[in-house]
């Protein structure tokens, strides 16, 4: 039985006659195939990064698996190209999730005069500019009665770099609908509690330390550029709470603009990486500083 | 006694009623402030730098010494302010010298639509977009009698990916006139022989073990973000030959466009440093590779 996906926090939607992302109840993800050359280049991706046997395996499990591709049936009723790819929340129960976009530019060299242009405008009317990323949607798990904290769309879209702290600060919270001032991070007081920083974020498998390992392969490998591509955080709040494994997940997605990396490092997704893993790492060390407790690991 | 340096390789130049860069016999160098608000600009980083304590004594190595401002009889012969900094290439003897661009993006977030649309311009016709960094001048010195190899600015502006990777192959080669197919850097044979890669690029004090010095700052610090500033690699043939010591600096120069960095890290400038680094850090293992020696520090 194919729906909508539950926890979809950006990219377009299924919904009545409008195309979007379908999943069953095996774990799988269907996207359908975009227009232009973005469908069909993602599918260029996913065929190549599958069989390049150059991918250390411990990258590889950063991206989702693709199962190949698929006409059946779309949101829209009508039959459609889709990718088959893992559904990264379906094991998962109330997951809180987050979709970032990562590097200041989002358009490839050789993309068209009027892609460029409208990226840019849209690079430079958000964060990507002056962070090297941009937060693209998230929801946050509060509890069974209040669900999900989950800022609109436009919100997201008008953050600037003290909201996006602030997001990435109440992603970890539980009291992320908070609306104070940014506080300490460290239990009850102004602003979101960074309750669950050290679970997520920190530790031996935290998101810090996958941010990390990708670093290091970034640093190094000169096979692809990621244009406009997102990492995912994914984390369920009652396995955060039951304390060290931090359960946070992190992946790659949205594959529309890689392009063959001749030779030099991507320079540009690097850059917007290590930011981000600077933004987290300080909001570790805030907490570190409050309450003596060592959610970082060693950098 | 002031005159004109003699071994600049980018820049303006002083010459008959040019506005350029003097030099004196102690070691002083006199840069005139360029116009708009360009000099000034320079002039309130040198100032900033110099009074932040923040900065540590191994980074600040880095930047050549200030010693404030002095109006002058310019190169055109006419009073116009200076800025009194350190002659980079005042204790060198025949120093062989590149000047490289750092970062894909050369304009601030906040500059000005014209400007940004001159940058952009310039960064997407030379290597700043794919490669994160562009040559913008280089001398080699070859010997006595040849004296340097030192390609014209207007090759220099036009050079591509591969370019860039022989030039900086060139930089550190005894025949860097070869103008044949990219070779594999292992003593004579077709293209540059890199006979002086491992004693300038590789060991301890080398080129690659400065530029990683300076990324682990570059991850760090949110003080500064630098446009459009650019390093500049020195080092002298005669003691390259000697041995181990390998006698090579980098500095960084040319501060009009440096801005805030309001907490977040300068990951344009970073993007680009790693790839800089990589291309070093290839061309070390390639010559590994071929004669089994180690130039190359731990990565």
């Amino acid at each position: 039985m194919l729906k909508a996906p539950d926890h979809q926090v950006a990219g377009h939607e299924a919904g009545l006659g409008k195309l979007g992302p379908l999943i069953d109840d095996l774990g799988r993800f269907y996207k359908p195939l975009q227009g232009g050359n973005r469908g069909s280049e993602e599918v260029a991706f996913y065929e190549s990064f599958s069989s390049n046997t150059h991918i250390p395996e411990h990258i590889r499990k950063y991206f989702p698996m693709y199962y190949g591709t698929k006409i059946m049936k779309a949101s829209t009723g009508v039959d459609h190209p889709h990718m088959v790819l893992q559904d990264l929340t379906s094991a998962r129960v109330n997951p809180s999730v987050m979709d970032i976009k990562i590097g200041s530019r989002t358009w490839a060299p050789d993309a068209s005069e009027a892609y460029i242009a409208k990226c840019l405008k849209k690079d430079r009317e958000s964060t990507s500019i002056p962070l090297g990323f941009r937060l693209s949607g998230l929801q946050v798990y509060i509890d069974d009665e209040s669900r999900f904290y989950k800022p609109d769309r436009n919100y997201i879209r008008k953050t600037g770099p003290d909201d996006v702290r602030l997001l990435l600060r109440k992603f970890v919270s539980s009291n992320p609908s908070a609306d104070m001032e940014i506080g300490t991070g460290s239990g009850p007081g102004p602003g979101p509690d960074c309750s669950l920083a050290s679970s997520v974020y920190g530790g031996p498998n935290g998101i810090l330390a996958q941010l990390l390992e990708l670093k290091a392969w970034f640093e190094d490998q000169t096979i692809y550029h990621f244009y406009a591509c997102s990492f995912l955080f994914v984390y369920e709040k009652r396995l955060g709470l039951k304390g060290a494994w931090s359960n946070a997940e992190v992946k790659l997605i949205d594959f529309a603009h890689v392009t063959d990396a001749n030779g030099v490092i991507d320079h540009n997704f690097l850059g917007g990486l290590c930011s981000l893993t600077k933004f987290i790492s300080d909001i570790l060390s805030e907490i570190e500083d409050c309450t003596g407790t060592n959610g970082q690991v060693e950098l």
